[in-house]
């Protein structure tokens, strides 16, 4: 295990400790470092649909943990009534935000898990339920580590590599999906650049990505998503890394808006595209990219900076949190056990058809 | 002249009156209307090198009645005085930005009026030079209806029209360029949808487009740039049109950071791709787009927004504030004798060469 020396320098993005979940307030960053405790299911459902924590796998721990905060109301009641109760508020906090599948998938595994232990009292059932999300978060940290492993081979000496939004150690409780090969790269001396897109609206390359990799002294240029084309057109891209919110089972998927974009303009331009995932955000019963919920989210966040109007009052708006794109695009996933690549279809469910 | 009824409502871009330019400060709309004097040679250039006036027509409008602004102090010395100093004036000026061909091509021809005028007084020549840059001021507004009434045919009904940065009234001093065809259209009762590319670092579509159609009632749905794919994706696109800031003889062509992407995913989608543009922006003597030179702005406009930081301090940037799009991208020029498409190199030189 390399990532905690690795890593050092970045705040937590959530802790448990003493029965109580800690997160840290991503919306703040870079300028701000909070941590909140999350007390209530309440709470746990604002963390996740505000954004506080964010990043597909993240979000599947702090549901884990979350669904224990929800629960630990009712840890003196009868345990069928815990168990009524349990169901309510895992698909309470499903309702947090509809695109990343780790949120349900989390859920699932923490009902799952309940369903097969046969608990006589609530609290033993609580008990397991926080040694269930542990399990969760632990995985979550070696399954980043593994996309690193495999992803590694992907990142040559002096190339230039460009991902957007973050899919970092920001977005996970390990080393990131897409950042995990550049941190174990960096890790081992090896010479690289890194273009991290701003990611409008939210900005989470400009505050997240460029930030954490700054702090763990990558070499870093922040740019705007529209001038990731342009890079590509002068060669300063020798390869694109991006994270993922939902995997189809055709290997099309779902990410931070502006990733198609991306996507085409590889293609254009000849970069080879790659997704960092861990099979946990494949969903093999979304056949394909039409199937997926796209997350639409308020225009204030389009309109306006801070508190500081950027457009004309009352403008029409959209702003969908995500995009699709076609499994046609990508070059390879690079998952936990090893780089897949075309036919997704086929190479997807034998490899994680079994495993999940 | 149908120009000042259709935008009767929106403040206009600059003003000349009683030997005064006046012009919009731009960056501070939506939110506030001012208009500024503009009193010496030193505050034309940080009017045009800030972009309180910005977009290639409109600075090339500027630059002329600006550079008449700047011979205002000589009007009383000896001709030849007069003269050598109009030259160093025109020179300076046009340091203010390098990438728009109208900076230039607006000072070059007030300089070859002052050459053709044979003068005896100073002042007989600075009012030589007020005629030309009036004239070059009504010609701007006559091209962009001529771009407008050739691009009419392009707006069918109930489309999808989609625009980066301002190539709209705000950048010249009639209908826009790519603008113009959506103004002509709304003026028919053609019912069509616009969508806005709010354009990062410096949001002129969000601040100027958005806020210049909606003032003039067209239905117009802003979106960032990241979105723009999603939306061709989704059907909801049917054509793409932007101006340009410089064409090179082969028909590349430079306009604000963004484009190449647009003009990329217009290519996969199969979306027509067009270039709204007078010919004083077509630079003959620039072989190609690699010859283009490309402006580099400052750090902050990317890693803050007003005087909030939204990125961490320290981080490297990358601010070019135009990229080049390849002639093959391009379905065709929408300028004020018609529309040329390929070759470019052809067309573009036999329709223009001996027109300039």
């Amino acid at each position: 295990m390399i990532a905690p020396s690795l890593l050092s320098n970045l705040p937590a993005t959530l802790v448990w400790e003493d029965d109580t979940l800690r997160i840290l307030d991503q919306r703040r960053l870079p300028g701000e470092t909070v941590v909140e405790t999350v007390a209530t299911a309440e709470a746990v459902w604002r963390a996740i649909h505000e954004l506080r924590v964010r990043g597909a796998p993240a979000i599947g721990v702090a549901a884990a943990y979350g669904l224990c905060v929800a629960m630990q109301p009712y840890r003196d009641t009868a345990i069928d009534a815990f168990r009524d109760r349990l169901t309510e508020r895992a698909a309470y906090l499903d309702s947090a935000r509809p695109t990343a599948v780790n949120l349900g998938w989390g859920l699932k595994r923490m009902l799952s898990a309940a369903q097969r232990h046969n608990a006589t009292t609530s609290l033993e059932l609580y008990d397991a339920l926080v040694a269930e999300a542990r399990c969760i978060h632990e995985e979550d940290r070696l399954l980043c580590e593994q996309i690193g492993r495999h992803g590694l081979s992907l990142i040559k000496p002096n190339m230039g590599v460009l991902t957007h939004c973050n899919a970092g150690a920001l977005a996970t409780t390990g080393l990131g999906t897409a950042t995990a090969p550049l941190y174990l790269a960096h890790h081992e001396g090896r010479p690289f650049r890194v273009y991290a897109d701003e990611t409008r609206p939210l900005l989470q390359g400009a505050r997240l990505t460029a930030y954490e990799l700054q702090v763990a002294g990558i070499d870093v240029t922040l740019i705007t998503d529209g001038m990731a084309a342009s890079m590509m057109s002068q060669g300063l891209i020798d390869l694109v890394i991006v994270g993922a919110d939902r995997v189809a089972a055709n290997g099309d998927f779902a990410n931070k808006i502006g990733t198609l974009s991306l996507a085409i303009a590889c293609k254009h331009f000849n970069v080879p595209f790659y997704v960092a995932c861990p099979s946990s955000t494949l969903d093999l019963e979304t056949p394909d990219g039409r199937s997926i919920v796209i997350e639409e989210r308020g225009a204030a966040e389009v309109t306006s900076f801070g508190a500081r109007p950027t457009a004309p009052t009352g403008i029409k708006v959209r702003n969908p949190a995500f995009d699709v794109t076609p499994h046609t695009l990508v070059t390879g996933y690079v998952t936990e056990l090893g780089i897949v690549s075309e036919p997704y279809g086929q190479n997807l469910a034998s490899m994680f058809g079994a495993h999940r």
